[in-house]
C-alpha cells in the first residue's frame, strides 16, 4: 500500500542545517556533517550514477527508501539549494513536487526527474504526488514540507537519522510547529555505525 | 561503580516545559502532560510516602534510578519552582547540590534530604556531589544542569523520556549548547505505554 513517508537527518539537539546557513552555506556550519553516512552508501552512489560505495544495514535501509518512493515533495528552500548541486540528471528519478508561492512551468530535467512548482494546501498537493507515485509511497523531503503534513495529520511514517553530533544552533526541525499536530510514537530504533535511525509512525 | 546520570521527560519537539512557563506556570502550558507517566508509578509514589500505583517496565526503570542516586545535582530554577510543591519532606532522601551564583546555608529538610547551594564549575559540584553519593550514582536533574555537565563532558548516562507530543514552543532541553560538547550515542530505546525511554551514553 502506498504511504506517505519521510526521511531526515538531525543533530542531537535537533537540528537539520548548522548556524549561519545561506545560498553559499546551505547546511550550516557542520551541516554536511549529518549527511556524511549517506555519501559513501552504495545505493546513494548508484542514485548519482556512480558505481561502488558500502553495503550492509544502512544501506539496505537506503535502498529500501529509494526503492519504494515514487514521488517527492519538497519544500521552495530545499529546492533552491538543490537545484545547482544536483546538476543535469538529479538522483530522484521520478515526479517532485516543490512547494512555492509562485507556481511556474514544470522542469523536466535528465533521468526521469521533473519538478513540478506547485501551490496549495498539503492534502492538495499529496493527491497530485499520490497520482504520480502510483503503487509508490509519498517521501516529503525538507524540515518545512515534513512539518506542514505532521501538522495536516498527512504523514504516516518519518523516520529520524540521529547523527550524534551537537550543533547548537542553526535550522531546527520542529521550529514553532502547531501544538495540535497528532503525536508521533517510536516503533524502531536502529543503531548503525555514526547514526541511530528512529522510525516513528502516526500514533493512534 | 559510581556514574553520573540524568533523566528528563521531553515533547517530540525538544522541550522540557510548555510555552509561557512562569513561577505560576512552572512547566508551561501543558508541561504536566510530560510527567504523567511518572505520577502513578508506585516507585514514585513510594517515594513520596504514598502507597499503591502501577508496577511494570515504567515502575522498574523509575525504580532503579531512584535506588542507585545516591546525591542530585540541579539548576536554581528548578530549586525555585520545587521548593514548595516538595514540602517539608521532599521525595530525594539524599544530599542535593543547587547550582547558583548565591551561596547560602543548607537547608535541612525531613527525610534525609538536605540542600545545599552551591556555586562553581561542574567539576567542583561533581566533587561534592561524589563525597555524598558514596558507592551510589549522581543524578542530574533540570535541563539547566544537564546542558552544563554535558558540556563538561562529565555526564556519563542521558536517559531521555520521549513523551508523544508536540509543543510548538517552550523550554528546549538543549538551547545553544556548545557545539563542542562530546556527542552522545544511543544505547537502548525503550517503547513504553505513552513514553519511549531512550538510553544514552557519551560516545568514545
Amino acid at each position: 500500500v502506498s504511504k506517505v513517508v519521510s526521511n531526515i537527518s538531525i543533530s542531537l539537539d535537533g537540528f537539520v542545517a548548522g548556524p549561519d546557513d545561506s545560498p553559499e552555506n546551505p547546511l550550516g556550519d557542520g551541516g554536511e556533517g549529518l549527511h556524511e553516512w549517506i555519501f559513501d552508501l552504495a545505493s546513494w552512489r548508484r542514485a548519482h550514477g556512480r558505481g561502488g560505495g558500502k553495503t550492509g544495514r544502512d544501506d539496505d535501509l537506503m535502498a529500501e527508501a529509494i526503492e519504494q518512493t515514487g514521488a517527492t515533495v519538497m519544500g521552495r528552500r530545499m529546492f533552491d539549494q538543490g537545484e545547482r548541486p544536483w546538476g543535469d540528471e538529479p538522483p530522484f528519478r521520478h515526479d517532485v513536487f516543490v512547494l512555492t508561492h509562485r507556481p511556474r512551468e514544470p522542469l523536466r530535467k535528465q533521468g526521469g526527474t521533473t519538478f513540478f512548482f506547485v501551490e496549495g494546501s498539503a492534502e492538495e498537493v499529496l493527491t497530485r504526488a499520490r497520482e504520480a507515485s502510483g503503487e509508490k509511497d509519498v517521501s516529503v523531503a525538507s524540515g518545512q514540507a515534513i512539518v506542514q503534513f505532521l501538522e495536516a495529520g498527512l504523514l504516516d511514517e518519518l523516520t529520524i537519522h540521529l547523527v550524534p553530533v551537537f550543533f547548537g544552533g542553526g535550522v531546527p526541525l520542529f521550529a514553532s510547529i502547531d501544538p495540535r499536530t497528532p503525536p508521533l510514537e517510536l516503533v524502531e530504533a536502529i543503531p548503525s555505525e555514526g547514526v541511530t535511525h528512529l522510525r516513528f509512525r502516526r500514533a493512534n
